[in-house]
């Protein structure tokens, strides 16, 4: 059940319908014409709801489903309760994203600037922005056409921020230059000096940071993450990066397109990945390394050399997967004789 | 010394009065009416202040108690410093927080709306609240009595707050139906999108977030932490859970009461804790896990596995407590050779 | 090439006049009065440009170098390409530092208190001092002269901030004393309550957090980074701190001179460190411990134990570096087996 005081509900649908949307085969046409009014999981779902079933470690559960129907695979549709319309697919996940976005919007600002939004005078805002209140938008600063800044957002002085993007509560953009369709969650710090300094004679001295952030389209970046700018040259993000909430991009890193960067990931200073890599939550990784395109770091990894492209790692300090269990397995069976 | 520029002061209390508030016994009678002024730590503490003492690895120290009062252990007594009054309880830590609270309150911003707040007309506001300058309150959101909103909190279209809650500076509270006397520090982001997306052709593409943050009663959660919406179905904190500063917890997990989850603790989406789990710092969590009810995590553990009420764990990847100390104590003797 | 929508360039310079910034010695006499007019990176710095060349492993790609002018050691000097000017000097990296700060300066706010801030009329603001758009600052609060407050940063009562400081936008001070020349950055968490509770029949109940968080001159902490106020007596952070993004450290720590905290480090509550220690990113450590002056701890290292003065660390739980080199090339060797 999805809660409309939060989501909009776009209407019900036949199961049938459903079907179509989903690409599934539906294998019960005597139910075509149910109508389905929500959807929910395989454990909550009633009469008039949809649900998916994938999972094949929950088959046993299948038989208590109650939804009126359900999208599963051809292999699981046997452990569906009786009475249950059932739609098969390949993908039920890729399914479920469909239907969602059939059956439900998220609610999106209306277009216009609110009074109290701060914006300099020099800035430029393209059609169909909706800025709210308590943005503060600097001199000189370029947004494109249909980008969504939240309350108490700041864009400061000079930045890009492209089309179709949407800037969350309390970020912070700066020294930055954005493509199009990037999704900034809360309280975001992008831009900011990197943790650059010289001591000298016992003086930590700041070392002027004379970078940017140069992003490409179609990127998220998570809640409370950092990406720092560059010292001098850019930290670099690629089209279609996700990176999940508090997660540390240090100064001139330089991301491939589409990197998964899981929760409090940690990349130091001047890091160099391909395409495609994927940091599980919490792993580190030393500065000045070259991560290979495909690369997979498990979580918690400490990675201090370069990764090959398409290796997978784990441990810290990193070694590769295989190596990692081999270790596991040493110290189990050895530290307990 | 506690600083009055931050604090209220409530007034003197004689040592007679202090054993009284801290349920302890006054061993030196002829000191009951002396005059306290004030707590302090047992090394700061001067003439006219109480301070406590209960940590045995400090005995050697309990002769330099310049304090007029001492709450101690009657173990602990022996060790306090000629001329100190001594009030003896079996639980001085307990004491300490009565008498904190006997003698200092902190400041509270009295009820009212600030003039820069924006509510929207639709909200409901409870009475005795206090919404700060700046504070942004959506359409039809419902907000408790007596509730505290400070600047720049942003609770978005239909959420729920219950009585005597504080929504600190920054914070962002979205698509979350939140119980009574919660505590959001300053900061933290509940109910954003999950970190959910399917990669279709080298494409990753979000999956809608339909899901909510249902939040019970008598919760804290810590600065810069965030908690994510769930996907479909919702992310539940249960009563009384105690989340530190900079924690992550994802999409979909489901906290019983009670938990203590320290600081840069991260717990990956659809994971499922029992009551008073406690996570040490840094802590990490794969997805979809169940962590039996009174499971403790050690500091930096890894969990990749359910984990059995009741047992205690540490490494990464964790095993159980005794298996960690044999592994770490193998590794040591025989690394040397 | 800086980016001139960022900063301001001061103007162009001659070869001789950088190699005196620099204090280096220009070996091709012959380009003194050759113009330089940007300063770029060794691989993308072109004509009418100076770049830095200190890498000893990118000593192959010195033969590529196309800037007018470049700085680097005495022993690098030959690797650099035919006709590009040279100037040597020990410290490439400190002569880069000051160049920087000759052609580059970065955008300051003008001083001035925006109509949008909200001040009590009991605080007291130095001269000079720069408030934007939506700063609030509390009663009794004392500024120096010539700080920086950026939008939506919070000061609360009455805190004491110095000189020269700068306060990042969204930034929160509580309960705080700070000296000059502090660099808060955006979204960090300063004085908040520390994580103290005590659990009385099942209830996890708060201990009031009394103490403050008092800051020497000349710190830096970075982005979202926490630090809690003491619970009885103080949080210190000594003069010359450098705190990276997302850091935590808990109530009652106190850090000496000049320590270098790493991003995503977490210090658990009422430790002491000694001055100049260095935390690697992620590392952790339980509390009440104490951490001598010089020591280093390696990153993602879990320090359970005191460290003596200049000790490297590095593991979790964390021992010497070599017994962890040592346990790293045992576990190596016996594993594969």
């Amino acid at each position: 059940m999805v809660d409309t005081r939060f989501f909009i509900n776009k209407g019900s649908l036949t199961v049938a319908k459903i079907a179509e949307i989903c690409s599934a085969e539906l294998q019960t046409s005597a139910m075509a014409d149910e109508v389905i009014n929500d959807i929910n999981t395989m454990f909550d779902a009633k009469k008039g709801e949809v649900c998916f079933f994938y999972d094949r470690k929950k088959k046993a559960q299948g038989a208590e489903i109650k939804a009126t129907a359900c999208v599963t695979t051809a292999d699981l549709a046997q452990f569906v309760a009786d009475g249950v319309a059932i739609l098969t697919t390949d993908d039920p996940k890729l399914a479920a994203l469909k239907l969602n976005e059939a059956m439900y919007a998220e609610k999106r600002p209306s277009a216009g600037v609110a009074e109290t939004a701060v914006i300099d005078p020099t800035a430029e805002i393209g059609e169909g922005c909706a800025i709210a209140d308590y943005a503060v938008i600097g001199a000189n600063v370029k947004i494109g056409k249909n980008t969504i800044v939240e309350p108490f957002a700041v864009v400061s002085e000079g930045c890009v921020i492209g089309d179709n993007c949407r800037l969350g509560a309390h970020c912070c953009i700066a020294y930055t230059i954005m493509g199009n369709n990037c999704y900034i969650y809360n309280g975001a710090r992008i831009g900011q000096d990197g943790f650059g300094f010289q001591t000298i004679n016992g003086v930590h001295k700041r070392i002027p940071q004379l970078g940017r952030v140069i992003m490409g389209n179609d990127i998220e970046v998570g809640s409370c993450s950092c990406i720092d700018r560059g010292a001098l040259g850019d930290t670099i993000i690629g089209d279609g990066c996700r990176v999940d909430n508090l997660v540390q991009i240090a100064h001139n890193d330089k991301m491939g397109r589409g990197c998964v960067i899981v929760s409090q990931t940690g990349i130091a200073g001047s890091c160099t990945f391909g395409d495609y890599v994927v940091c599980g939550g919490q792993s580190g990784f030393a500065d000045h390394l070259n991560v290979g395109s495909g690369a997979q770091v498990a979580a918690q990894s400490g990675v201090m050399r370069d990764i090959e492209p398409g290796t997978v790692v784990m441990g810290s300090p990193s070694v590769p997967f295989k190596d990692f269990m081999r270790q596991v397995s040493f110290l189990q069976r050895n530290s307990k004789k």
